[in-house]
């Protein structure tokens, strides 16, 4: 038998210890052995719960005891949840989280930490929810040069876009509703405006390269200026407008980055709709791969977690054979953003001379009520800016 | 460093050494040390080959070398393939196969005579090409309970079918341009027969539930018949045809089949065209998650090998922690096919009365030229057999 501890009964936390209970056979099984929840750490009580006995408040209950092997964060955000998950790995249990603030903040030293004790740290569950892309990209790719990711990671985003394209609403009105099902929290900033997206591409390309960006400094466009006019330029080029989160190599070097994108209809991530996640991982020998399924959610988050706890019960012999991660922090290997290079569609007000002038001859334009909507093939960041401002914008795009 | 030996060196067999060879540094990186080629079995020579003083005719060089702790078997087809991975494992050489017909038919032996002998037996290219499907099911899936699996799962039929549905040809016309692609092989039967997608579908089953079916006994209809008219009965469905190898489990027992589909618009798999493969998995906890890629050609069921290869370097200590797979022969585990209940689509020749009368009151319909098209809901194979004894049938297909 394994026994755990988990810090934090919220959603996910609750998640995972339902998960443990009502498939206790399968995961016994596919364990060989039982995993059994000893503590779960909250502020909280919980006095009707069936778990309330294994309530505790003080985490040195769990640092300090020696039958519990594996520690499951998800307690989100960088404090103390990074204090706790370090002092775990010092105090040799491995440890696996949701928390993917804490992954891209603070992974490259847990990771190393994790390595020298001999434990794991793990986060499955930090990008895509219940969508196996972590391990996948790991083992499943090792043999791989990734050349690009580009993945629809944020669930609340994407309903709301989702919504927008369907019903022709507005941003704050789908907001509104999505707040109210609960697909978006009180607080959207991280969501709305790609931070939420921002830290999970820097997972994947920590996974990609062995760098680790910073979240906080990588190009990051949300989605809260989105307006019916963008969706209507979106559906002329047989398009539907998606939070991307992009990585690929300039010259070497890493460029990540969020933006809302015009995704054409043959492109897989075009059907990635609703709360769904979609992940196209572009590499050299294996190809084009996507991961697709539910990007967050209480069951699906806490799957994750669990799949995490049952890789390192069937793994034990950490050092002997597992791969230890190693993650550097970026040191002068970003990529210039003014030279990313990509399709772009843009509306402006004015003539099409103009457009000829400033942005060369388009791929495709349409003319609509004085308004003109053009494409333009890989153009970079620079030559966009430096062309806008020749011309009275409406909208501009970069595209998949 | 690990040496391997390659059986075979065909399409897959000269993809590993191609992968090995342009990636060797990343695989170096990540498998934490060399992997080396020191033998490859083949009935040819290759004089001209970089690779020719590496080639033997006589197997026994292999299995009598202790240095060979991997042996990557990519010659295809039942015999000599199954004798000579039972006499790897049995010399304890750990086996990584793309063999889907032996993996399909011998695999509940094989895995057992590896977990007895302490090394693996690994299958990654044997469903899905390049795509990460076995694995994840593996590691990835594993707290959950499997509900039902759908996959586009041979890209020579799916290539046929969209090329149908885009240009309107018929299947022969489209089968000699695949041929002429390379896309279909000379004798296309266990592609267009659906035979290839019941040996995969069998594998996914017994990874999802421990028993292996047998791949020639369970119900498979090819897509031969498939008509313009069929194109057309789908297409007014919003629908495409797809060829469906599905699993669920009826009242605790196994159903697994191959048969065309129509897939309506909202499911993910009905963008999965061309060569692709896509692979839909339904769980209880992570719930549905779908995995797109190539599913055939050198690089990417290469891809696949050598990751199995990088796996086996970097988990050295079988036995004390990796979960060895353990799969049992079916043995009236198998659900009646009659039982079977979906969703169902018809073309008939006469009139809606008589369509009232023999399949119930449809959910849609349309008449055409004297012809009416109409939908089921949660029609069973039995019924569905009675049903259409008394009309004049043109179509019938199951739907996702």
């Amino acid at each position: 038998m394994t026994q755990i501890a988990l810090l934090g009964f919220g959603v996910v936390g609750g998640g995972v210890a339902k998960v443990l209970t009502e498939n206790q056979d399968i995961i016994k099984k596919r364990a060989s052995e039982e995993i059994s929840i000893k503590y779960i750490l909250d502020l909280r009580d919980f006095p009707d719960s069936p778990f309330c006995d294994r309530i505790v408040h003080d985490y040195d209950t769990i640092l300090s005891d020696p039958d519990i092997k594996i520690v499951a964060e998800m307690m989100g955000g960088s404090h103390p949840a990074y204090e706790y998950t370090k002092a775990a790995l010092l105090a040799g249990k491995s440890v696996v989280t949701s928390n993917k603030e804490c992954v891209a903040k603070f992974g490259q030293e847990l990771l190393s930490i994790a390595a020298e004790n001999g434990v794991r740290y793990m986060f499955e569950a930090s990008v895509g929810g219940g969508i196996p892309i972590i391990r996948p990209m790991i083992n499943d790719l090792s043999p791989n040069n990734i050349i690009s990711i580009d993945g629809i990671l944020n669930g609340t985003t994407n309903y709301i876009l989702t919504k927008m394209t369907q019903d022709g609403s507005d941003f704050s009105e789908v907001l509104s509703d999505a707040q109210a099902k609960g697909y978006a929290e009180r607080n959207p900033s991280a969501d709305v405006e790609g931070l939420d997206a921002a830290r999970k591409i820097v997972i994947l390309t920590a996974l990609a390269t062995g760098i680790r960006l910073d979240s906080d400094a990588i190009y990051c466009e949300g989605i809260t200026e989105i307006d019916p006019t963008a969706i209507a330029l979106a559906e002329s080029l047989d398009c539907k407008i998606k939070l991307i989160a992009h990585f690929e190599k300039i010259d070497g070097k890493l460029l990540s980055m969020v933006s809302p994108r015009l995704v054409p209809s043959d492109n897989p991530l075009y059907a990635v709709d609703d709360v769904f996640n979609g992940i196209l991982v572009s590499t050299d020998m294996l190809g084009d791969v996507m991961f697709y399924g539910r990007g967050a959610g209480m069951l699906p988050t806490a799957g994750a977690v669990v799949a995490d706890i049952i890789d390192i019960v069937t793994h034990k012999t950490v050092g002997e054979g597992i791969r230890a991660l190693s993650w550097k922090i970026a040191d002068g290997n970003e990529a210039d953003f003014s030279s990313y290079r990509c399709d772009r569609a843009f509306t402006v007000r004015g003539d099409i001379e103009d457009v000829k002038k400033y942005f060369g001859e388009p791929s495709r334009y349409f003319i609509e009520d004085g308004k003109i909507s053009f494409t333009v093939k890989n153009m970079s960041e620079a030559e966009a800016d430096a062309a806008v401002r020749n011309v009275s914008l409406i909208n501009k795009f970069r595209m998949l």
